[in-house]
């Protein structure tokens, strides 16, 4: 049965099924010296630009913690979101492959350059865990978006104060369709140094890709971090079949159809539960995901049918998440089922 | 192309793809609660004893490093093969993840209850970091196994020293051809504790199971290992993907054709490599491998159609790995071409 | 030149330098096993109770983390103070050998157990740090006690909920001289599970112990903390120097009049800084330091004569403190010169 | 009681202990930027050069691993001595805060050059730990010396390959008598990178200096030794305490005397056993240790009166030590009495 739980809970996109199946004959050298690894790659560089190093890895935890060990030193921080995924839903798994992270207030998932200038402090001093990294989600744990200048006045003040930028882009395709850019205008022309860009929760079966965008980190990267992956258990062995899919992914504007349709339909439940009164929506929706409040009971009946999660039990702030796969019949039904209940 | 370079080059079996293909419907809810892992634990239990807890996770390297440090403390220490995969081929994952490896000298790629014996020194003492499991790899990676016997003997007598016995089964189903025996009697019933049950080099698209046997230890592993992969990157999020693989390839002796096919055709290989003079085999053939001494010459000819690799650069100790996708005209044409290269 | 910066800019009080004197005779066992460890382990238990387990290690750094390391599994957590040594101070020691920090909002650098009840969410979380510990310090970094009252409550609380409490006690000493209470009563007799124990800022040259009071806890930190205690290379080699400090330290009440004496001398600072108009207390005094805003061309000027740090750039709150050694000259003069400056 | 158990059961040399007594006066300034540690660190600079970055910690287990985690990265190794300190008295340590260790087979303690050579493989493949650094022990934990070719041989070689040379040098002064030359002719001037220079087994109380020779690490180390220190807990408080036991111990030649006094004691002893038939002396006499097989009964019962350690349990080599405070009178009593022993 189908819900709005998580993006992924949905299968996988049809086309990258298929691109698994086309690439499933004959031999293929393992651990990501075949040729399918070879065209992912290329087709990374092409969207990122061509100084990417680009690292496949299994999921979303360990490109988020192979870039902040790439980047820092075992005694240095990461100034990250307190409602960042890495600090609340990591289970410690930063602080056990990288270091120290300094969660940040937020407003609406994001972090302001004022609260990232108050948190940089005692540089030199050795008492003080030094900080290296900042660590934004894009498009936020919240479904918010950073808009480009407000990238670039993180990233440009992160560069004048010797900090690497790092994206957590699990969902990083929908923030395009917000942002109406390309890939390389959101991250590498704005000085991104790494993201980490998310595969499973668009449409593949499983795979995500770290990329090196910084020039002279990409260049370090090559000798460093095969190792960091290989002894932290994320160098995939038939790499073929994560390669495969983000070839297909990233050709002919397939992971803008994916998001574009994620993003619409939740669009299209933004637009029908906003006007149902006794629910308040809380966040802008700048992504495949819509916040609101619903009252305790309503959200018992409606999810007898449909499934969500109740983000925050203290104030029954709800995450209504689409999926490539969320149809316009169910976006309806599950706005009219709740609009019958709210008339009860 | 086709060659014998690994059994991790081969493709995915068609009736495991097409177990992929067939849970790809619908929403399912992830990190391990859908119902094809439930089937998939299932499905474990029947073969390894209702006891059996199952963990799966992404690759070899984190079924093993996982199973380590569920079993020990960080200030314990694990008794391997000096030519074992966690010793030479992890780049340093079990001190990372666990604790100190003691490597110790193997005949044919197996560890003797002697040198175990020998190793076990200086229980009690704070500047000793305490051995407190031994890892076998069964089959080993020179393509030998342990007989019933030997492990029942070892893990006899680890258990009356307070040691765990782990197993990297990496293709731990090629044993079974060998031993002629169930995966309980080979395990569980030896006391075996815990087991890295491969999947990816047996023909899954990727995927292993850690195995907890032993009672206690599985009772203790379902508050612990949870916590244990999920700060180590290795919980899978779209678990069905995995999970519905390993439900296929364990029913209906799935799993034993595949293995039995590679077998035979390792057995094929070395039966025709034995009668060529001026190759030497190594080791008894009981996986799906054969192990031999090929003169610089030929190793250099025979390469340019079929890949494989040089084991020891020292002696030109070759391995020649078989698949569940070689086939018998395959094997005989490598014979054939050796012998003819033998013959000039 | 002395000042007003630290207890630990103090030299060696005299009978504690006696001590180390005294105990310079013959060859002693090393690593623990000597006469003089004894002596010290029987005093604590003295003080402390007989179920008490003692190791020593070389300062406060690492008898916190080893005491977290030793309470928590790697994938847990430690609820601590914002303002906490800890999590500030350390460089990450604590992400490093135990596991993640959740840093509390305090008051007057207390945690409320209304912050406490709040913040242990996610019980059974596979994607959430399990909190294991809470870790207070007392007196507390801004130099207040927790009552008896609240530590019980606290300590009741956490015992409910599974989880431990340790006390950082760099200056432990100092809070007996609020509480007027014995050591047993302020930890053991709570409930207290694991203390750091302060030498080093209490007049000794070097030295602390993690004191394992639970007696549950003790039973397993005699086949744990010592190999904890090796690797984290905290064990010290020439133990009776330590171990002959503290003997002499908890000996006829030796620990009451060095803590008192500082503690009197902070009084006499309290009470002569309140009365100059223009300086303003922030804390309560109930340990060896007066906290008070100062005006910045005043700090400018006294600190030709005084040294002592502005503990808040921001406020300019400062940090003033005694030590075993500051006299009622020195502490008069203090007061006299800054009051004169007062008046310019 | 005295005996020959070890260097570290002496107790201070008076001279040493004289340097704490006087430098107990008034406050100095915590973690390094007293005088004290300026004058110590002058001292190092006078003896190894003046490019030499100096860093104190507390014990030689700290000296060693930090040294080792400041030379690698996380995925790097080791290559040591199989019966090095570091691999089996350290309880893992090297493990914990470094990396991989690779053993290698010893003659007399020592490494050759040979032995490095045949374990330095597999240069930039992602699964092998990449070895970066050789770590000696000098003396060795044998009693034997590495003459001042072999180093220079080892590290010519070592840096030709892009790996750093370290030495452990626990009882590094003894060295100096063997090869009648100064610390610097034995290090920086043969390209040593870093030296774990021993203070506990030479008479101080506590105390190690990790120096770092090599210009172009030794500036690295400046803005990176000092994070690795304070997160290890290895900062001390009051360092004053241990820097005037170095620069005493480094002034007019009190290092050379000391040093001199254990080796002389050691030869004594060495000419003593030599001579009773029954005992096999085994190693050549290079330190302060004699090594000698000695019959059962006969160590029982000179055991009643002197104490040492059988070194190996197997064939019962014993390891007699002497220290700074061994006197003639006590060497010749235990050769004696061990002669009477014989003759029963």
């Amino acid at each position: 049965m189908k819900g709005f739980g998580s993006d992924n809970h949905a299968g996988v996109h049809p086309a990258l099924l298929n691109a698994l199946v086309e690439c499933n004959s004959g031999h293929a050298p393992s651990y990501g010296t075949d040729e399918y690894s070879e065209l992912a790659i290329k087709a990374f560089k092409g969207h990122f630009g061509s100084q990417t190093e680009v690292f496949f890895v299994f999921n979303g935890t360990a490109a988020n913690v192979l870039s902040l060990r790439f980047l820092t030193e075992r005694h240095e921080s990461v100034l990250c979101s307190d409602v960042s995924h890495l600090n609340i839903d990591e289970c410690g798994a930063p602080e056990f492959f990288a270091g120290k992270l300094i969660p940040l207030k937020t407003t609406q998932g994001k972090i302001s350059l004022t609260e990232l200038k108050e948190s940089l402090i005692r540089k030199g001093d050795q008492h003080y865990s030094q900080s290296r990294v900042i660590s934004l989600t894009q498009p936020t744990e919240l479904g918010t978006c950073y808009s480009l200048a407000e990238l670039k006045e993180i990233t440009d003040w992160a560069h004048q104060n010797q900090l690497h930028v790092h994206i957590d882009g699990a969902r990083l395709t929908n923030a395009l369709i917000k942002l109406k850019c390309t890939f390389k205008e959101m991250t590498t022309d704005l000085g991104i140094d790494v993201v980490s860009f998310g595969g499973t929760k668009n449409a593949l079966m499983m795979g995500e890709a770290i990329l090196v965008l910084n020039p002279e980190l990409a260049k370090i990267s090559r000798q460093k971090l095969k190792y960091i992956r290989k002894q932290a258990a994320q160098l995939p062995s038939k790499t073929r079949y994560i390669a495969a899919q983000f070839s297909k992914y990233l050709q002919n504007n397939l992971y803008l159809e994916i998001a574009g349709h994620s993003c619409a339909m939740a669009q299209r439940l933004y637009d029908g539960l906003k006007n149902i009164s006794g629910i308040k929506i809380t966040m802008p929706r700048e992504s495949n995901a819509v916040f609101a409040i619903i009252p305790k009971e309503w959200i018992k009946q409606i999810k007898e049918k449909y499934f969500f999660y109740v983000w925050d039990e203290k104030n029954l702030e709800c995450r209504i998440m689409t999926s490539w796969d969320s149809t316009p019949n169910e976006v309806d039904d599950f706005i009219q089922q709740l609009a019958l209940i709210s008339k009860n």
